[in-house]
């Protein structure tokens, strides 16, 4: 498929990620259109002017009318979506989606759906601490990675569409990994901080120490203020994967506890230098990236 | 003592933070000297004009000068000098420091310090990821807490003096701790965040991550670039407290890792709401501050 400004698109679920799929869409000239649980939302959109049309409930003509589907719903609601009214769907359409997890989903998907119909799995991220299509802004994809997660099941052309659709909405890179390269990548860089942020905040009661806090426990505990029901289905998504990474944590995390306890600062010593090695790159690269 | 232009001041140690006080005391007036123990380090600040005159070397006549003596080495380094220097100190002179742990400092430099002198510990918390004086920069106090920690030993007179000298350099906030209540607070806020830090930075090499990296995980470990030397000494010296504050964060660690292995959504969602709801008074406070 190629992608013009005839190519309508459908997104399905309109919060924070749908809203800025959408808005970033329409303000590239592509006919938006888009599907919510609630009216309130299709009218905000409308008002908004990020998307042309929308509707609260499943309409089979109305969904028949799209080429590309974009699903930014929860993962259980996208495959039960799917198991149900994919019947709707126009012959040849092409569907991805935003979800944060890919084994789980891409190969259910995949599997079920019509022979006529390809599903292409894509990762954009990027956020913010708030959910809702009031808070969606299309700017939240600059700078951000887009990843695409094709499988065996994929075709040359779609994988090139699917890219080509996080060039147009402006993401920093656009990379290709298997799900289950995806997932592994996913659990450590970004599920295990999110498990790191919301354990340090559950420590104690830390309203008192408000007015000590420095840069760095804020930083530490930025994420922590998380939206429960996505984040707890996203992490069972990816059980096995993000308890693997939360035991290596464990591990080198008890290694630098036990040092301190027995005084052994050339261990402690040795974790700081690696770790401050290490840290180093991703300076380099975000300076590299700002000239 | 009152704090005045005729007030002299001397930095011993003239790295980030000596220099940045240098620099900061200096614009607002006060005649400042420094003891560093380079000459290139005395020329560098002679030359931006942050001390008025230096020393690289223990010149009895030059100490004897000063009114007030601010400590910014290391911590053993900061006793040895007290044990074998402090004789040359100017009587009644006023004593303050810089050290980012209190109990094992403060009570043994009162201990060994001469009848007529007084020490009153203080913890600016500000900071970069850099040392040396050639980082320096008075404006990292805008905004930060400066803890003043005195013991039954300090007079009014001095602690008053000791606030009136944060306030001076213009930080945010200028609060009073016990040295137990600071260390127990610092080793949560800052020594618990930065040993996190650089156990996520040494789990795995991580450099061929740096392309997928979102703000999460450059947020988690941006202080897990760390001077070695100095911060295994401060863990080191805070060791009971560190461990303390450590093994409660295993525990609510593990606590979600178990809750994710056995599927128990319940328990992981509410950590992450009480998490989320603990954390919205960080930045309440912060919305404050800025308004």
């Amino acid at each position: 498929m190629k992608l013009d400004k005839n190519t309508k698109i459908l997104i399905l679920g309109l919060g924070l990620m749908g809203g800025s799929y959408a808005e970033s869409l329409t303000s590239h000239g592509f006919e938006v259109g888009a599907i919510a649980r609630r009216q309130e939302t299709i009218d905000y959109a409308l008002r908004e002017g990020i998307i042309k049309h929308g509707r609260a409930e499943i309409d089979p003509e109305y969904i028949g009318q799209f080429d590309l589907l974009n699903f930014a719903m929860y993962p259980h609601a996208f495959v039960e979506w799917i198991e149900k009214y994919q019947q709707y769907i126009k012959p040849n359409a092409l569907i991805t989606d935003v979800t944060g997890v890919k084994c789980s989903i891409v190969y259910k998907i995949q599997d079920m759906l019509r022979p006529d119909l390809e599903f292409i799995g894509a990762h954009p991220m990027a956020g913010r601490e708030c959910s809702g299509v009031e808070n969606a802004r299309m700017e939240i994809f600059e700078g951000a990675n887009y990843i695409v997660t094709p499988t065996d099941k994929n075709t040359p052309e779609a994988i090139e569409t699917c890219k080509e659709l996080g060039r147009i909405m402006g993401f920093r890179m656009i990379a290709e990994l298997t799900p289950e390269k995806h997932d592994e990548m996913i659990g450590f860089l970004s599920q295990l901080a999110h498990c790191i942020a919301v354990s340090l905040m559950v420590c104690k009661d830390s309203h008192h120490l408000v007015d000590y806090t420095g840069d760095s426990f804020r930083d530490l505990t930025r994420i922590a203020k998380i939206n429960d029901e996505m984040w707890s289905e996203l992490f069972l998504l990816n059980r096995d994967e993000l308890v693997k990474q939360m035991d290596l944590f464990s591990e080198k995390f008890e290694l630098l506890r036990n040092s301190i306890a027995n005084g052994d600062r050339e261990t402690i010593r040795r974790m700081m230098r690696l770790s401050t090695e290490r840290r180093k790159y991703f300076d380099v690269k975000k300076e590299d990236d700002e000239s």
